[in-house]
């Protein structure tokens, strides 16, 4: 299975910084990954990818992605690391790939973009090859030609593409980016059920149209777990010797989100797990929103590794952020009962 | 425009002779080449595939071909330059690609083989995103799923194998993979009409089942100039100098049979012109068949860059160009000794 | 032979205006060649990089390039597209390949880099093997450890750097590198001669600092004609229709130089033929010096394409085709006013 | 540390049988292996080679062997899958490497042949850049000039071809193959005094000329672990389900002769480890010789894993562990029925 991590922040970060320079960096943890749920393929050297938008929106680099991909792993790609000295983005998608469906070719490494709007997945469509032609019928032409690939996550970004009103709109609200998220994962399940596909599909998909983020963390199942994701904000994201990175919260002020597969740092603190079956949305002014996904698979108790007693709910942050967003009855169960403000 | 090379032989041939000794081999044409119609992009850097046959036929590696494929330049492939010296078989195909549709990946490098059927283009289908949906449409569901790229040629394969009574069959019979052929270029043309498509196709196809060889040399205009397609035949391939070639016709012994986008040798008379919208057969003992595609392109005096007086015009005219220059015993000796034996 | 591109601008310049826009950019160039010399090998296709300065220079991201290579051929190289449409640069390398020496790897891709300073070559040096033990012997382990690759081109470098007095540091003087660009060119034909090497070789160098640009064109024979090397300049490089480009040249401001190994525009008024055995500066300042290398090779009529009156060879001859294209006020630009200036 | 095989048979394998079929080949050892020395790095991803001879040596393929080298993994090279299910040997090297020294370029993939000798390394030479000044002073002009890349061990590779009479010879005796190992390992370590390197070096090499195999497991300290290496002999490699493959010795005989860094069966019975500081030959005629190599890290106590009681000591111990394990009869088979002849 692979492994992905998300970057938005008020300031541009150096590549390096996320990929390439931590201990346990997704470049890393490409070769070194002791959570993942898949053991049959312990590592993910079949491609990666690196997706970046530029700091200043000038004219000539519109708002398209820049997309770094290879099928050569991460790890000894001597370009990846060069590039990653020098770029800055105050919003990166990182990818390493597992491959699960689609040969090892360039088509296949995540991200894709179509336009501003870049698309990853950790993950995997229980029996894609049932569900592809139906799929398929339903894209329109445009986005039935877009796909390139062989990959079931490159057709479900055009799924999710075929959910927008337009998906070459020049902005996009993070609303219609989640619905259209929730819309995904919906028609996949419905087709899923008509075709009676009990095998759960993994869909950790992430998508960005530059300014929002939505991610999710979901699998089609009650009761088994859902690939592994981590969130973490703060105001920096500080080196305090090679290789170890811890982030830094001065002020209370809330300057970076990252969203990983596996925590980057070893400051467990640090990070918290994005419970099962939730759409996590970073909002383009970086306020971030958690939603449960009430569809039939939905189930309060899960994916909150955290059992927190009356004391905790005191503590403001880290989770102060957290708290501020998610449902009532969400956060109820979550904070043991304060009030905060609700997505949705 | 890309370059194919077929060659069937009643003994196997050092790859090397084919594809990297000859001076103006198929992997040289990628960087030399004077005859191509398309002048956009002058060069077949776009990757490249060769694929074979074993000699004996033992349980372990049952008939189906070994391909190497590589997204590199031939010119430069160590791997191909070592593999070509050591290789040898009686069925070889050859592709050298300039990309027309399909990004530069391994998935859409020719050639493709399901299971012992191998296929390669040299051309382009015009338009093919107008008429994709309908080919993707019309494939049974297994044909549907085995196409791993965005590759026209991949596709038309795909269509190809879907005219075949059953493409997962132990063995065919030449006349069924001549069948599908005509089937697939008249299906394609279809299309085209329906969808208004005056833009021509230039389908150039090999495709083999280990043991025939058909080949086809198209294009849906009547006026225009099908990309070029040569044969030769002899005893040996003979090198008499580094790089340079001939053919060798011994005892008028047809040994082997060589079919290519350009002569490997700089001895014209070694080379005949396949005549446009024509289909080529090489049966499974060494025949060699030539059939005129009688459909709405179809022009008699097309395709022959020899000018007949009367006396040749009567003479059956598929065979025309092959009567005018080879001698009639020759012609007996295709033919088995009998009469011309002229399929359809 | 291999084709290179230096750009230095006051301003930073989109990579893609350079490298993958222009209709006859290195890129196109590397398909489509009408000026080079050797024509056994009549394409580019054997790899290709760029090497590119960050705009500001802070702590980060220290003054060392970011360089990309690859060994798949530039114009069909998706990351190449993708990234030369969004990187911005005031001083850009670039060089596409055609391997003279050293086998196809990246480690063998142009330029490279020690610390800040990179290095590109267009040509060979003749029978390189012969001297190549010379070679290694007189660099300091440092630098003999430095080289990955087997390319002459990458030797040369080495050598290169063992003529600085120190080349890890923090800034240099143009005359430092001009200096050792020379003793470069005088060292290797030294050796050459001593091993009775008259086969003359192609040095087409060009090194830089990230600030200095020193570049040469020379051969070490009186007769034969040195690799092309051109040079433009002005105010900005402007697309007046997609794939065509021209050099503006406003209020006679010199806001940009380009040197390529061949023209990027198909105006030929752009571009002068810097003249054979001469080594051409770009200040940090971006003042333009020319200095012709008066060895046994030199020879002033030579690579001037424009027959010179009696009283044009009065005019100090470095500058003569300078002189004679460009007009008065505008040299008086290049050298800030003053007399001539010629360096040396 | 990277993971090599070596097979040697009377009959030609396919290589699929020992590369990519069994579930423990050297390619899933490359994502899954336990009996690293090197825990830094925990995979062999950095690219890998396969090399073999043919069985029929005619004149045209002469005795050089054919090496398939890619700087992707192995396990998603699909290249690699297709020949190793089609090509058969009766002399295979196989190396997949995780890069201790030299960039990841095929230029530094191993295996490397020069001629008809062809070599490999798992292992590193102890602070190489220390001593290669040294080993590069000593080599003859020819070899100075075939090492193309920049690892330790292909200039180790040089270092053992100057230690041959002459290394274009027609064919050599294994006493000279055996003679040069032992010498490039004394040079080694002499260099290493001479340069104060304490730090061992891991020189586990193998080498072929097509008849024989010479292959050393070794290290330069008197304490440490080599790096492991195993050995098994039979009738033939039986697969007895999909993936699990066992050494079956019918009729006592001694077909085929297997080393690898990893048991390639999950039968511990079918291996014996090569004891430390050991040379192992294989003969043309297929018997199998082992030498200690008795300098200044020479242990009688070192590698053996079995405990022997008093009586097994009197047994001239370089073979102690194979008597052990071995019936008698098989040794007098191993040594062409007459006395032990131990090497040395």
């Amino acid at each position: 299975m692979c492994r992905l991590l998300v970057y938005k922040g008020k300031k541009s970060i150096l590549l390096g910084h996320l990929i390439t320079y931590p201990s346990h960096s997704i470049v890393n943890q490409s070769f070194d990954s002791k959570l993942r749920l898949d053991h049959r393929r312990p590592l993910n050297g079949d491609g990666f990818g690196v997706g970046w938008y530029d700091n200043e929106m000038d004219k000539e680099s519109r708002i398209t992605p820049c997309i770094f991909t290879s099928v050569t792993p991460a790890w000894n790609n001597t370009n990846l690391v060069r590039l990653a000295e020098k770029i800055k983005s105050p919003l990166v998608f990182a990818h390493v790939r597992a491959s699960t469906s689609g040969a090892v070719t360039e088509a296949n490494c995540h991200p894709w973009n179509y336009g501003r709007i870049m698309w990853m997945h950790n993950g995997g469509i229980a029996q894609f090859d049932k569900l592809k032609r139906k799929l398929v019928n339903v894209l329109p032409e445009k986005l039935f030609l877009f796909v390139q690939g062989s990959a079931d996550s490159e057709w479900a970004f055009a799924l999710f593409l075929s959910f927008l009103t337009n998906p070459d709109a020049e902005r996009f609200e993070y609303q219609e980016l989640k619905d259209a998220m929730i819309k995904t994962i919906t028609q996949l399940n419905t087709w899923a059920e008509e075709l009676n596909i009990t095998e759960p599909s993994l869909l950790n998909f992430a998508v960005t149209d530059g300014a929002s983020v939505v991610c999710v963390r979901y699998i089609s199942s009650k009761t088994e777990e859902a690939a592994s994701l981590y969130f973490s904000s703060g105001t920096r994201f500080e080196c305090y010797r090679p290789g170890h990175y811890r982030m830094i919260k001065a002020d209370r002020r809330e300057d970076m989100v990252v969203i990983a597969s596996e925590p980057l740092t070893f400051e467990k603190a640090d990070w918290l797990t994005i419970p099962t079956n939730n759409v996590m949305v970073i909002t383009p002014k970086l306020n971030v929103l958690l939603q449960p996904i009430k569809d039939k698979y939905y189930s309060i108790d899960r994916g909150l590794d955290i059992k927190m007693g009356e004391e905790e709910v005191r503590i403001p942050e880290p989770m102060a952020q957290l708290f501020k967003v998610q449902t009532e009855d969400q956060l109820l169960h979550h904070n043991g009962g304060k009030t905060t403000s609700i997505v949705n």
